[in-house]
C-alpha cells in the first residue's frame, strides 16, 4: 500500500499536488477508476478513485475517510539541536517520523554549531518519510531559540527530559515510568548544552536523563530517545 | 579525539595501513612528534607517537594501552536479515556500532530479498563508524543461513529475543527484564520471517517481542533493537 499526501481531506474531490500528481500517474502508472490511500498528515487516510490521468494534476474523488489511523497514544515532543550538517538533520526527520514522533522543534543553543535550518526542506523531508512509512502524522514543525522554547513550552504539565552528558547523572531515560501521555525530549548540540541552559532547564522542572553510556551524535541521541519512548508509548 | 584504527596493538611500534596513513598524515596533517590514539576494534585503546611523515605508511612508536576501553557490560548479538538494498544495511552498521552491538550476523531467511552481502564491504564500513564515534569495540560480523545460524547459536544461554510482527503479541522488548549480560536479538526480512522459522526460533527457545507499534523496516527495526537494549546494558 502506498501513501499520497494532500493537506485537506474533508472535501468530495481534491487536486493533487504537481509533484503528487506525477509521482501517482506517471512513476506509478495508476490509471482512471483505480483506488489509492491520501494522508493530510494530521491523522487521517482516505480512500479515493482516479478521476483523470494528468501528469500535473490528478483529481480524485474520495470515497471514505478514516480519522486517528495509527495514531498514537503517547505524544512525543522531540526538541533537539540542528547539527552542522543538514544532511544529518534530514535522516533524523525521516527516521523518527518512521518509528514516531508528533512534534518537532529544532532549537538553537549556545553551542549550536548551525543557528539555521531550512524548515520548508524539513517539511518537504517528512512528508516523503510519511508516504515512504505508511503513517499519516507529518510532526508540527519548528525552529526558535532555547529561550523561546522554554518561554512557550517550558510551563506545561507533560514528562519533560533533557539529555545531557553529566556523568555524576545515572538515571537512563529507558528506566523512566511514563505515566503521562505527553513526553518532551531535549537534546542539545555537538558541544551539548551550556550551564545556564541546564539551570534554565531545571527551573522548569526537566528530568536529567542518559541515553545509554556512549557519548551519541545529536541525531542518533534524537533517534535513541524516539526508539526508546516508542516502546513505552502503549503502556498507559 | 580521533581514533585511527589498526588490527594488531601487542608490539613496540606499528605501520598504519595505507589508507589510515593517508588519512592521519595527509587528511589531518599529523607531524613526527606528535601523539595519536589506535584502537584494534577489539576493546583496546593505544596511545602512539607519530614517527615518520610517510603518507602510505606511518609508524607509529606504541607508548601506552588501555585495554577495556569503553567496553560495554552488555553483549548483543543482533541477527538481521540484509535488505534489498546494501546502504541500508551500511547505515545499520555504522550506526549500530555508534550505540554498541557486539556481534553482527547477518540471516538469509526464506523471505530475505537479498541472499548475499558485502561483507569485506560492510567491515570497512564498520572500520569507520569506530573510528568516527571513538569506540573500540568493532563487531563480529558474519553471514549464515537461518538454519545455520541456529544450529550454530540457537543453543546457547543467553537471553534471546525475536522481532515479529504477530498482532496477537504483546510483549515489548523495552518492558524485558534483562538479567543477563549476553543478549541476542533476531529482525527478519521485510516480508517477515516465515511460519517454519517461527517454530525454529519457538524450539530453541527465543521470545517472541514486537518492538514498538509501528512496522519499522528491517534496518530501523534493527536500531531499535540496539537502542532500547543500550539502556538497559548497565542495569545489572
Amino acid at each position: 500500500m502506498q501513501f499520497f499526501y494532500h493537506p485537506h481531506l474533508f472535501s468530495d474531490n481534491i487536486v493533487l499536488s504537481a509533484e503528487e500528481s506525477n509521482h501517482c500517474a506517471k512513476a506509478l502508472r495508476k490509471k482512471p477508476g483505480e483506488y489509492i490511500f491520501i494522508t493530510d498528515g494530521k491523522g487521517n487516510l482516505a480512500k479515493g478513485k482516479l478521476l483523470n490521468r494528468d501528469w500535473n494534476a490528478c483529481v480524485i474523488h474520495l470515497v471514505g475517510l478514516q480519522e486517528n489511523y495509527g495514531v498514537r497514544k503517547m505524544e512525543l515532543h522531540l526538541a533537539i539541536s540542528p547539527t552542522k550538517n543538514p544532511d544529518r538533520m534530514e535522516w533524523l526527520v525521516e527516521k523518527s517520523i518512521e518509528i514516531g514522533v508528533e512534534k518537532l522543534t529544532f532549537i538553537i543553543c549556545e553551542h549550536s554549531e548551525r543557528p539555521r535550518l531550512d524548515l520548508e526542506r524539513m517539511k518537504r523531508v517528512g512528508i516523503s518519510a510519511l508516504k515512504q512509512s505508511n503513517t499519516t502524522w507529518l510532526p508540527y514543525m519548528e525552529i526558535l531559540s532555547y529561550r523561546d522554547f522554554m518561554i512557550q513550552h517550558g510551563d506545561v504539565q507533560v514528562h519533560k527530559f533533557i539529555a545531557w552528558c553529566d556523568d555524576s547523572n545515572e538515571k537512563q531515560l529507558t528506566d523512566q515510568l511514563i505515566t503521562m501521555n505527553k513526553v518532551m525530549l531535549l537534546i542539545g548540540p555537538e558541544g551539548d548544552f551550556s550551564e545556564e541552559e541546564i539551570q534554565l532547564a531545571k527551573h522548569y522542572h526537566f528530568t536529567e536523563v542518559k541515553l545509554g553510556n556512549r557519548r551519541l551524535r545529536t541525531e542518533t541521541a534524537g533517534l535513541y530517545g524516539c526508539c526508546v519512548l516508542a516502546g513505552k508509548a502503549e503502556e498507559k
